[in-house]
């Protein structure tokens, strides 16, 4: 099981801090999640390469808490994430969601700024969308009557660029800038976007760009090619905060004291309405798919409202799935027993079943 | 809307073939699923770029099918296939769902051989995976306990391999090979895993590989450098066939004729349970999430099964959701009206909400 590193509330003298592994490299902005959620003098932050390593560290010891990407209000759930929590029962037995950030997200295009002779289009003034069009498409045709319209245009040409790096998810809430203003360039995957603007700040060909935060640019020293590229202007991710739950049940929310809450002070127990959100994983029978709604009504009947839902490969046998629902409640704040009484109704109808966290709702 | 072309069941003698688009390029998995779907003969195929382009060509007439990947048994939904189904009601109000194709799915490693220096494994012999690991995990570690095991090896030393083009879909089905065999190398997104295997074969540095199918290596020219190198050996996709229903109403199943049905004849009715299935998208009310059981409640109280269920973001407000659902049932084919009794409870309680098609269930 690891080293664990003794962080509760009653270990408040000379103690070594509390170590938060996130989805490096700094400046990330599972980084700046990391930084919302956690007063910075008050822990140790400690950047890992993969979505995976935050699961592995954490549940090794090696990190009292991990931060990870859930969702994005443009794209969607992050699936690696879930993919994660699906193994839970087997590989990360420890780990638990005790708290969520809401991050906004703005990116940035960043890159070397064009050749001099390519670079026709003055900075100091704004181009048009038809001056920078490769194979864009802004007017409508018969062939596209719907077209597209991205919120930002090209700070400069991007005629020299060919490659651009980015997270998947990144890529996926800047589709409507890419299909306007970069359609011939290829797109590679990396595992953040830290990492990417690393990657196109150490391309000499000048030829590779980055989709990364506008704080990336001071870390790479790369410039601005476009800013503000994401489609939708309220461009949010939700971000879960894991922790090794082993003394949850005995100390309560004592190990938590490092992390801010909603009203910016220390987390308070509430057990108002909608105060407070968990999340359970399960699947139901093979050939009986009717439970999938059997497991979804033990909610309705206990009163406790889903804020989501979402299905992935359960990888038993093909198309068959693991289901996460987040509903509204608190299973270790629960004095009138609801959420354990939903639980035990839930055990009963569901194949298997996991509870996965429960955590103060930011987002109310 | 643009030009329909006739091919209902009347229109038999020397009437134009039935137009079937697809996400190609040709030797495509989608052009597989299609040629799974129709008889060869009987139709004319038209690939085009994108999965929005196959939206597009249906609605607006200039193809009469079009083939779409929907979701792939180990890595999940297609979103992008998804958020078009979200778009339907405004850019493609015609088109529904009118069959499922399922296709097994071995992917495959193209590219060029390594250079003769490079080349020291013979490939008469079976080379161990110790012997072409670069950076792979096959032994217990303390900070790799668990060890990835992938099913496939490579059938040469991949050392030269710099790039690896793929469909986003085809690499989350191979991240195990990928994680042991190709940690080092960039992985670059394209729009078709056959598209993949052209920019493979295009690269003169001999650098670039490709995930695609085996009939592209044929297509290419390009070597096999892995098969099957799928995370699981009961890989496979399902896809869905589109077409423009206004007709669906007055003529049933007639404008299907071309589609084989899951016994390889003509399509024929059946209203056994389980023999069909439908798709509908909803939302429900801001600021109401127990709205989300009550719909599903509707499909419980009707005896009608969900077969499965996905959240998208719908783009109105972040973190506010459009939900698609699967379930056991056929709209045009009701004759006890159970069907029609649900969806009009469906629409008393979600705050909108779409029927996305119906269609003959191919994996009962």
């Amino acid at each position: 099981m690891g080293t664990s590193i003794a962080v509760d509330g009653s270990d408040d003298t000379g103690a070594k801090k509390p170590v938060v592994c996130f989805l490096g490299p700094m400046s990330s902005y599972t980084h700046q999640a990391a930084l919302q959620s956690f007063s910075k003098d008050d822990v140790e932050l400690m950047p890992v390469s993969t979505i995976k390593d935050v699961f592995e560290t954490t549940q090794a010891g090696a990190a009292d808490y991990g931060v990870v990407p859930i969702e994005n209000s443009t794209h969607g759930s992050v699936v690696f994430t879930l993919d994660l929590f699906a193994e839970c029962e087997k590989l990360y037995p420890d780990l638990s969601v005790c708290a969520e950030v809401y991050l906004k997200v703005h990116h940035c295009l960043l890159g070397y700024l064009p050749p001099p002779a390519a670079a026709s289009l003055p900075t100091t003034t704004t181009p048009t969308a038809s001056s920078l069009l490769v194979s864009g498409q802004c007017t409508p045709t018969p062939s596209h009557p719907q077209p597209i319209h991205p919120r930002a245009q090209p700070l400069v040409s991007l005629a020299h660029i060919k490659r651009i790096y980015s997270h998947p998810q990144a890529f996926g809430q800047c589709r409507k800038f890419f299909e306007t203003y970069l359609r011939g360039a290829d797109t590679v995957d990396v595992s953040s976007t830290s990492r990417a603007a690393e990657l196109a700040a150490s391309d000499p060909s000048g030829e590779s760009a980055a989709v990364s935060s506008a704080l990336a640019a001071t870390e790479t020293g790369l410039e601005f090619l476009g800013r503000n590229i994401e489609d939708r202007d309220d461009n949010e991710t939700r971000f879960f905060v894991l922790w090794r739950d082993e003394g949850a049940l005995v100390k309560g929310r004592g190990q938590q004291q490092s992390i801010k809450s909603s009203s910016g002070a220390k987390s308070q127990d509430n057990h108002a309405s909608g105060a407070t959100k968990s999340l359970v994983s399960f699947t139901v029978p093979h050939r009986a798919p009717g439970a999938l709604a059997d497991v979804l009504e033990c909610f309705r009947k206990g009163g406790l409202d889903l804020t989501s839902i979402n299905s992935r490969p359960s990888l038993i046998a093909p198309f068959q799935y693991i289901f996460f629902v987040e509903f509204e409640g608190h299973k270790l704040e629960d004095p009138q027993g609801r959420v354990k009484d939903v639980l035990e109704n839930v055990g009963n109808v569901a194949e298997s079943w996991r509870w996965l966290g429960s955590w103060e709702n930011m987002r109310r």
